[in-house]
């Protein structure tokens, strides 16, 4: 069934407050889940409601969070997120990087002890109403094996970049460090399909298109693949963003990575504490004049929206083009729910002495 | 035949200074160029020496430039590369980031009007010594067809990124943001073998195994390969390097980008002038103690070091690890020159009157 956007907002708002949340942090947390709903990454939308309120059951998430600055530089900070649900200290750190950015040119943050924060391009578009460019990576529980690893040592681990321009709508790049994301095992594995070659190994490090492997003992592979199409290059982008986000914070690194989940019990060892993002903002004018900027931006994106399609495609696609035309039309003709989400909410609804649709 | 590493240095810088660059220019660009070799990406080493020298030749390179800042802030700089090799500025830029790095916590340099610069991991690592993070990227000529795309309109934009450890070596990576680079299309032709799938694409778009392809109006594609495999996340990658590179400092831009090579004509369009790099120093201890931030550093490289690997493979591979390891070996050895390239210079020492072999 459909729902508006604002009746889920409210919705994910009246649940938030009743796990404890203020009414501020719930009102930031539910823009969050829904602006995946409506920019079609419906995977870290209301479905992860039901996942929080598991971790929040199990006395796993803090909802009267003191989230604080324990170091920092002119340009730089460590954040602790005090183990409470990611949006909070995300939106926290992205706003201090923004006003670093304003001080001294561009503003770094590693933050730890933290959570899932939804999606990563929600953040990193907070910097373009200040003609900033924003930045923004996250590591996440280990589901994908390094290039040669037989274990999973790292998260799908996205990074997501936002860079304004004038007359164009902004590029807005939001991606995992892997081919595919889960979404897309279940979905073939509920349609009784292969996943095809590429994207899974199982326990002993073959190549498995079996779509319920990771279940299995298996592992997702880095965006490459395998090594001869350059998986190795993908491990790097997803090691990278778990040393900025983790082993600059003091948050779990790697294989460490608390599970979000949370019939999964917390690992005995731990090298940190929760999970760890980080987030950059520079301001364009610290390079060129922010008109000079944006204009140069625009001629970036019409040369290469207007290049010449390979045959039997449409067009090339600007970043942040699909996710903008979902934007507008997923808030008009509202979200769609599949029963067993609604079926979750309703659950949770209940519990909480709520009610759902 | 072998050549030691000082022979081929001193060549080198004999070969610049008769070009006319100051001895001081001459033998840090000598250094670059022997770093590649040892390192072993010869692609990027001595055998590039007949590309500037017949740019050189050609009138398209500055040997005298006035590389200078022409903006900045506490924690940024956009430096103009005066049209000479971009050994040059690149080092004059990581040089500035790293102050910068050291005044407020991190360092960010974008620059113009440059060249080619030889291989990238050279400049992130130079901000190691100083217990920093160390990051570079560059724009290059076009090569690389983004995803849906008939045309090429990126270059192979690579990313290095330095991290330092305490008793482990540093981290080091440094990738083309394209499955293989292009060299791997020379060797099959030469070999006349195919070049496999998910690499390469015709002019009008269509998968292509033939490794003259490039010759013939076709592209490389994206780390991803095709759209299912993730090239969108490719593209993005090497469309942020072009334009953190290019539309921050006031370079040419995607296809716009100047030839390396001297038989191919300066467009009649140019967006900016020369092509551009991005440059990033973080200082450790901006984020963490430096000695607890190395020691995390050391866990995360044992940890995935260790792991269990793939059923017939030895171990999971650290980014670096393999350069460091031809390194030592090839400045012991001796690095090896296929007798093209040592053609190529024996012509060049005679035009220059001097000697080679």
């Amino acid at each position: 069934m459909k729902y508006s956007y604002d009746y889920l907002r409210k919705f994910t708002i009246d649940v938030l407050m009743r796990m404890g949340f203020s009414s501020e942090d719930s009102a930031q947390c539910a823009k969050v889940f829904l602006a995946a709903e409506i920019r079609g990454h419906s995977t870290h939308g209301v479905i992860r409601i039901g996942d929080y309120y598991k971790l929040w059951e199990a006395g796993r998430i803090n909802t009267s969070p003191n989230v604080r600055i324990v170091r920092e530089t002119p340009s730089t900070a460590v954040i602790d997120g005090d183990g409470t649900i990611g949006m909070i200290p995300a939106r926290f750190s992205m706003e201090l990087a923004i006003k670093k950015a304003g001080e001294v040119g561009t503003g770094w943050v590693s933050t730890y002890n933290s959570c899932n924060f939804g999606i990563a391009g929600y953040y990193a578009m907070m910097a373009l109403e200040h003609d900033m460019i924003g930045i923004t990576m996250t590591n996440a529980s280990p589901l994908v094996a390094p290039t040669f690893s037989a274990e999973a040592l790292l998260g799908t681990n996205p990074i997501a970049i936002a860079i304004p321009a004038k007359k164009q709508p902004p590029f807005v790049a939001d991606f995992a460090t892997t081919p595919i994301n889960r979404g897309k095992f279940t979905l073939a594995a509920k349609k009784g399909e292969k996943i095809g070659v590429g994207f899974a190994q199982d326990k002993q490090g073959h190549p498995s298109d079996d779509p319920t492997i990771l279940e299995k003992g298996g592992s997702m592979l880095p965006l490459g693949g395998d090594r001869v199409h350059g998986s190795h290059k993908g491990y790097c982008m997803g090691a990278i963003v778990d040393i900025f986000s983790a082993v600059f914070s003091g948050a779990n690194f790697g294989p460490f990575v608390p599970p979000m989940v949370a019939y999964l019990p917390l690992l005995d060892t731990q090298v940190g504490e929760g999970l760890g993002h980080f987030f950059g903002a520079m301001r364009i004018d610290a390079f060129q004049e922010a008109d000079v900027f944006k204009t140069r931006m625009d001629k970036w994106i019409e040369t290469f929206r207007m290049a010449k399609p390979a045959e039997g495609q449409e067009k090339v696609i600007i970043p942040g083009d699909p996710e903008r035309e979902n934007e507008a039309r997923i808030k008009a003709e509202g979200i769609e729910l599949i029963p067993q989400v609604e079926g979750d909410l309703r659950a949770i609804a209940e519990k909480l002495g709520l009610v759902f649709g």
